[in-house]
């Protein structure tokens, strides 16, 4: 039986990154970006002010005070998107509102704060009226003004290919002028839920009977993972049906299988993959819940048959599904979290497969604590649903004792 | 200036929980349930096989091994989905699928490997053939039986109103029956960014001019916090203008506009808000970056008027407007995670404001290290997009020393 290490290796080795496809920005966030951008211009584009106020030559405020205020005219009103038409001279200011353009002749700019308006304010003269501030701060140059280029310059290399895109990155592309990106096209899932025994959720439930949940289970991590569910729906223990319904599913990137892949004498549905052409990397894997997982490829579409218990199929789906489509979209690394926690109870443990307890995980004081969310049948979704994390215990560990430290991965 | 706990605290005592409406399981992922949801059955419901193998009377195997083999004779094979027809007796087993319900008379399950096909196997009698099985292993009662409503109990509140459906929810709703839920109707948000100063980002850049990356970095924000936005596009800082535009918000439930609430004398949106009858409970908050935050509301729009700089922006979205759109889904509390992590660098800062800093926080041995991602200045996108936190620095802290444990938040 291939161990847990192993069995991710294959799978991540069969892996081919998916075509781009141009993406609209207000459709980019948590895509996965297939090109560099480069800055084609500095952000800001030209020294701005961070503040409403005035601005002025610094040499001029040198002893401002409450006590010592320094009455500069008003020459000119810059608005924000206007530019000044003026150039600053001595004993003059020109009044900013924040993001406009430092006017020329000018170093900084003393906050409005920090100004009142003349008693003389405006008055007037032959041909208009003059206007007059009083200051009474001192400003240094360089203050409160954005030095052009001070975010990103120009011919940075600002987001590289592979990156998935956050709020801010899409705020910087905007900056940019790039309306759209190149980004990883989302890989296409087909989804089999197999068995005699299955009905829908919407159908009468006779005796023997269940409810397909792992079609429900699978469909929503697929869209979590940002992908396009193509569900083939319920498919009986016949290797007819099974070959058909298993084929509408190879126009995909990923088929998923769920059930079918036990010892038993139904379990047909690696006979069937075997049948179509799939060549089978591995069948079970020396883990706990979900060892009865079969994986192959098809020409270009994997192949997973993923256990039929509910859990089984979503710590698989977790572990090896989910990483399999992050690296087929192009993205680097996982950035999902993993760390070590303080377990709060004993687990018994026998060594040979690596385990995934359903367990819930909480910071507390300067630690994380967890405990197990409930029983850890590989049918019971109750715990799964209490579960924001999976306690990883390794291969050769055995019983494991309250206050030890192990690692800990949060779902989603 | 008001605080941010007390800002805070005005915010979501203004918010009203939005009405439910009826979801399809495959878009329930994520949404909020606004029903207790009660079992109407037990899950599984019935006893049922964990294994394939053979349903057994667990006497008939005592004292069972390699080199004490016990015979049974085969008289019925139970397919998943199928239900016996016949009573199991002494020394008979029924080959069992896992998944199929357990016939009567029979207490456990015996894996099939641990046993083999008799060398009599099947021969001819009288009226059709005989099958015997061969058990080299004790199974005890209970053995590989996954008893009714071992998962869930019928009458069992099983999950709660205000809880947030992971991808086990959907599957024990499935399980259930229930192919559609009653879910807080997603809130809608209206997006307007204000300044003269502003263009589209499919439009020229004319001196003095800047994109509006917040139109993208909180359109992309609402996208995550599973909201609808109402894109109103950019306004001039033009009082009829803004009124007309800020008008057609009111449709929504929030109203976000960004700049234009800073002190200069071309910050015209407060003036409009009032002007169209906002109740304004709060301008300006001791905060940074974000302090000149606007919060109102009209009828029963709630309408924060955000600073214009990008990263002030996006950290008033999330330590104000996130919050309030939780508590409007109905939600209980916020899952993001607020954890400790020392501090890898000195940070200054004078006490006054609490400050949200840029940080990248990660785990290292048993610990979260932190270090801001770059400078801090408000209008900075490119730390923000490096950031995967926020330290949150006390409003009566000073200066913080490298080593120092600090408060961290995660982002998303």
């Amino acid at each position: 039986m291939i161990k847990f290490n192993a069995a991710l290796k294959t799978i991540l080795d069969s892996v081919e990154i998916v075509e781009s496809e141009s993406v609209r920005l207000t459709d980019a966030l948590g895509r996965v970006l297939a090109e560099d951008i480069y800055a084609d211009s500095d952000i800001p584009g030209f020294d701005n002010s961070a503040m409403d106020g005035f601005a002025v030559k610094s040499s001029d405020t040198i002893g401002a005070s409450q006590d010592n205020v320094k009455v500069l005219e008003v020459v000119e009103d810059i608005k924000a998107g206007d530019i000044a038409r003026k150039i600053l001279s001595h004993n003059q200011a020109m009044r900013i509102m924040t993001g406009a353009q430092i006017p020329k002749g000018a170093d900084s700019v003393i906050m409005v704060e920090y100004t009142k308006k003349n008693q003389k304010s405006k008055f007037k003269i032959q041909n208009g009226t003059k206007e007059f501030v009083e200051i009474y701060k001192e400003v240094k140059a360089a203050d409160n003004i954005r030095k052009k280029a001070e975010d990103i310059k120009k011919n940075e290399l600002i987001i590289s290919k592979a990156t998935q895109l956050n709020c801010a990155h899409i705020g910087i592309l905007a900056s940019l002028g790039r309306p759209r990106v190149k980004a990883s096209r989302r890989p296409k899932i087909a989804l089999l839920a197999t068995g005699d025994e299955l009905v829908d959720v919407n159908q009468r439930l006779g005796p023997g009977k269940v409810r397909s949940s792992n079609t429900y289970t699978l469909y929503s991590q697929i869209i979590k993972c940002g992908c396009i569910p193509k569900n083939l729906g319920l498919a009986k223990d016949d290797p007819a049906q099974l070959e058909k319904k298993i084929r509408l599913g190879l126009d995909c990137d990923i088929i998923l299988t769920s059930g079918g892949v036990s010892v038993g004498e139904y379990d047909l549905v690696k006979n069937v993959l075997a049948k179509i052409g799939t060549n089978i990397k591995f069948w079970q894997v020396a883990i706990r819940p979900g060892k009865p997982l079969v994986f192959g490829k098809i020409k270009k579409t994997l192949v997973f048959g993923l256990p039929g218990n509910p859990v089984s199929g979503m710590v698989s789906f977790e572990m090896f599904v989910r990483p399999a489509i992050l690296k087929m979209s192009g993205q680097k690394e996982d950035n999902q979290k993993v760390v070590n926690a303080i377990l709060e109870e004993d687990i018994n443990k026998k060594k040979g497969a690596r385990h995934f307890l359903r367990a819930k995980t909480r910071w507390k004081g300067n630690v994380y604590l967890t405990a197990i969310s409930g029983p850890q049948g590989s049918s019971l979704l109750k715990p799964m649903s209490l579960a924001n994390s999976l306690i990883i215990l390794e291969e050769g560990q055995g019983p494991v004792k309250k206050g030890t430290r192990v690692r800990v991965r949060f779902l989603g």
